[in-house]
């Protein structure tokens, strides 16, 4: 298997699920970074890949896979052992369900802010939708705080899963957005004993990545 | 198992999911309608199941399950014999990448055109955000139609899969967005005959919905 992730993408959730798979069986992987700050996810090569442009994208016997969802459903088949999600059918779609949310709504959320301009051409247009994102990310950052709340010490309970590697993500881009993540003290911590974890540590190394993404605006 | 769904909205996708169930088992379900358009979304009631208002929301002995995805990977598991996903782990992924993109980009986008006013508070850039998702929706339906292009009849092959319905659900939305069916001829075939499929039928006829929501503006 190898992966083509972009390093701080939310191409890390399958990146660590990878780790924890070669930390329970021994099943190595490649890992391929795309620089997306220079368009690397457009070029022919890559979208002969995946035509939409996108970073997680992962190649299995030559054959892709792309969408975060598929590919962590796919990695957890594969590797049930790994425990990247719950085993008992209901768990699983509980976990599923958060999972999905953390895709469909608070994803997209920061495109908003990062990317406004591919919502409106207009620049007074992408700062309110920016504006508007922003709150709606804090809100969503504080759901999250109240799941890490209960984490013990992951949010499915004693074993990592792909839910930890999303959370991470999101409390870096925070940081990006503007989020002081110590304005969520509950969630800081736990995404920094997280960062400890050893497939966790892995992938965040391989990326070159920090927590410290925020910097006062 | 109870089904709460909004009559038209993407809870339309589970929803076809039990038909099919019960066609290939016997399985009976609750269908429980929730009138979005006067709120019913935001009662004490139905905040205690799904706190986050939205459809669909699947009851199984007494315990509520959100999100369309992680719903209809419940139903699949649940009930494989009704072939709503692949059972080969290869193709079920290449499946649920489809789902996935559909559910965070393809409705997300819809979203954009039918709640504007989630994304911005002022009336010009909603105005902006609209038409800007109406062009990357267009898109969106093309590629479906390409997809569609290539049913035989269903778009996983011979048999009806959640994505049908999801595809379905989408012309309709793009009839309500100003985009005339007649302009996408194959994806208005191919869903023109979904709509004869007994189980896509019935689902049809409990929600009270037609395929005509197209009008010129």
């Amino acid at each position: 298997m190898k992966l083509y992730y972009g390093p701080g993408a939310c191409s890390f959730v399958p990146h660590v699920g990878l780790e924890a798979i070669r930390a329970a069986t021994g099943e190595a992987f490649e890992a391929q970074a795309v620089k997306l700050h220079k368009g690397e996810q457009h070029s022919a090569e890559y979208l002969a890949l995946n035509p939409l442009g996108l970073v997680p994208l992962l190649v299995v016997d030559g054959k892709p896979l792309t969408q975060i969802v598929a590919i962590c459903d796919y990695l957890d088949r594969r590797c049930p052992q790994a425990g990247l999600l719950p085993a008992d059918t209901w768990q699983r779609a509980q976990a599923m369900s958060t999972f999905a949310w953390m895709n469909n709504t608070v994803h997209p959320t920061f495109t908003h802010i990062f990317r406004s301009g591919k919502f409106a051409d207009g620049e007074a247009a992408q700062a309110e939708i920016k504006r508007t994102a922003q709150g709606a990310f804090r809100d969503q950052l504080e759901r999250i705080q109240s799941m890490a709340e209960k984490a013990a010490p992951f949010l499915l309970g004693d074993t990592l899963s792909f839910l930890d590697a999303y959370a991470l993500v999101f409390l870096r881009w925070g940081g990006l957005a503007g989020i002081d993540p110590a304005s969520l003290p509950a969630y800081q911590a736990y995404v920094g004993r997280l960062a400890a974890v050893a497939p966790v540590a892995a992938a965040m190394a391989r990326e070159g990545i920090h927590l410290d993404t925020y910097r006062k605006q």
